[in-house]
């Protein structure tokens, strides 16, 4: 994959591939100032030297502030910051996984995830999924199979299927982990940029024993690398215990200035102005995708996240589509490497977020000279 | 640990106890305009976008320019950029050890080394240590009998004990290593931070197989979380997969400030007044620390570095007199945690960085009234 992406990333591309936050919608001027005042005299000797491994009180203050408005009532002692939640996945599996251990995993799930758990020494199993996301009985039959410890889920605009999990599901699979008795591992990069529609209640929100993890990247910038999980209390000193072992503590400059960022920032403000420029993002790719794709595929529409997920008609390869693509000077994901089981080689996914609309549009006739 | 060092935190403390670059001598100034460069128009896209996992391409080259200064030539594609070089410890004890694997390390050793090389299930197994450090013959012995996969040296005043380890046991430990194959890991946090004498070779100066790692935290400062490992051709791609599962790469932002920061400052002057300041705080704690123990205590005379390492009289208990010395508001390090085998109890490390020269006199007056 990282040689795929590779490609896809030459100059002149037009390229759905990546899952990269558009930079022109960064907060540049804000983050100079929250940098400027986390190296400020006076707070530059505290954000320079060694801090605690669970994170910076003030960004801590902040992130717990952020999830109680959104309907996650959190205290700051129930976080720990990472770096990225991507350090999340790897500590959680640390802490919870020994090898032979079974994680189930939507199909197709996140990749980093499956790496992370796999490197750990788990077994990865799939559990089956459809336009809604998982089936939650079928979740609990393997579960309880598989005796599994845990179940990864990004429940809203799945990576790399865009797709969301109803609330109905998110009740049943609560009440199934409670039943069954495996972990529930929410990770929710995408909540906030929703561009239709109302918000779903977390898995956290339904059952205080869920780790549920997010991160700056998606709202603020990536560069930052801040990620967080909120762990149920028996979970919290194991975590940040290897937390330590793994880095100490995420850096103190950039949780400095992301708290000055988050205290000085309008976030709801912020958050509508990338939900706009998202939202218009989408209904490019969403408006022109059906006629660009090969006739018979078939593509979700979702209402937000970055990924929309189609799949070419039977006996279609996604990657042998994307070498015509390349040559076309347009790219995508094909969209085997995410399956934990057998891959559904017709299937690709497409980022929108990078590119404006109307270089979307180009994008997608581009595609359509790929395969006419 | 954690709990008896937030005890020598305690406001009004003078503190042997930790390992703190002292904050006054940061160089902020030289900080907030890196940061602020790093995030100027043009280039705060990039800096707070994704970024690659082996690090940011001038961040390694002015690291790798730095080391061959130093006397290591190093080209920038031999390094992985690391937050902190506590997370190398981890990258590499996940690339190099399977669980039941030997780690050889200096007795006593660094704590955090210890817990990672444990965490991936690793033996530790402790090499007889002098006033000059590990005995190579004795570590080749060690090595052969429980086919050690790894040693682990600080090789220069090394934490806690402050020791060097003189060249021709360099010359003579990269011979063991050869002859037995096990791989030479050194850690170099204190190697700029000389204060009498000369530099002495690196073991990657003597032997390309070594896997040498380091950090910005001592020179710069260790809010940013940059370290590095400079790595055999075999072990570079392994490592960075292992850091893209870890954390995807360490702080856009960071890296490209600290690269703006490298290129800007005038490091030989920098280490050279640190080298100053911290010569100074040594001989503070030198001059007066013989007279402020028991009688019959011994203590080591490093030529830099952070820590000196001392030993009461048999029968003390280093535990219990820094009891009795937080009575009177001073604090130092019991020994004993960083033993990997049967531990010295009468042993403790003193820091003396943090502190100005009247102050660690002023602590080794309190030390005095903690036993007499």
């Amino acid at each position: 994959m990282r040689e795929i992406l590779a490609l896809t990333e030459r100059p002149g591309v037009i390229s759905f591939a990546g899952g990269l936050p558009a930079p022109e919608l960064f907060d540049a001027a804000g983050m100079r100032v929250a940098y400027a005042e986390a190296l400020a005299e006076g707070v530059a000797d505290r954000s320079l030297q060694y801090s605690t491994t669970e994170g910076d009180p003030a960004l801590r203050a902040a992130i717990a502030d952020r999830l109680t408005v959104r309907g996650l009532p959190t205290h700051a002692e129930e976080l720990l910051v990472t770096s990225g939640s991507q350090q999340a996945l790897t500590l959680i599996a640390t802490v919870l996984l020994e090898p032979g251990d079974t994680v189930l995993v939507e199909e197709p799930s996140y990749l980093a995830a499956l790496q992370a758990f796999r490197l750990a020494g788990a077994a990865v199993v799939p559990v089956p999924c459809d336009d809604d996301g998982l089936d939650p009985e079928a979740a609990a039959t393997l579960a309880e199979r598989h005796r599994a410890r845990l179940l990864y889920t990004i429940l809203t605009f799945q990576n790399p299927s865009g797709r969301t999990l109803p609330t109905e599901r998110r009740e049943a699979l609560v009440a199934a982990a409670q039943r069954t008795g495996f972990w529930l591992l929410e990770d929710d990069p995408y909540g906030e940029l929703r561009y239709r529609g109302d918000g779903l209640p977390t898995l956290a929100a339904l059952d205080a024993q869920v780790l549920s993890l997010s991160t700056l990247s998606k709202i603020a910038a990536p560069g930052l690398r801040i990620g967080w999980v909120r762990a149920p209390a028996p979970l919290r000193r194991p975590l940040a215990i290897a937390k330590q072992a793994a880095d100490l503590h995420s850096s103190t400059v950039d949780q400095v200035a992301a708290a000055r960022w988050l205290e000085a920032v309008d976030l709801d403000r912020r958050v509508g102005d990338l939900r706009r420029a998202y939202g218009a993002r989408l209904d490019a790719l969403l408006g022109g995708l059906a006629a660009s794709l090969p006739p018979g595929s078939e593509h979700n529409q979702p209402d937000g996240g970055m990924f929309v997920w189609a799949r070419l008609p039977d006996g279609w390869d996604a990657a042998a589509l994307l070498e015509s693509a390349l040559d076309h000077d347009v790219a995508f994901v094909p969209g085997y490497p995410f399956f934990a089981g057998p891959p559904d080689i017709a299937t690709l996914r497409l980022s929108f977020t990078a590119h404006s609309p109307a270089e979307i549009s180009e994008g997608l006739q581009r595609l359509r000279g790929a395969w006419t």
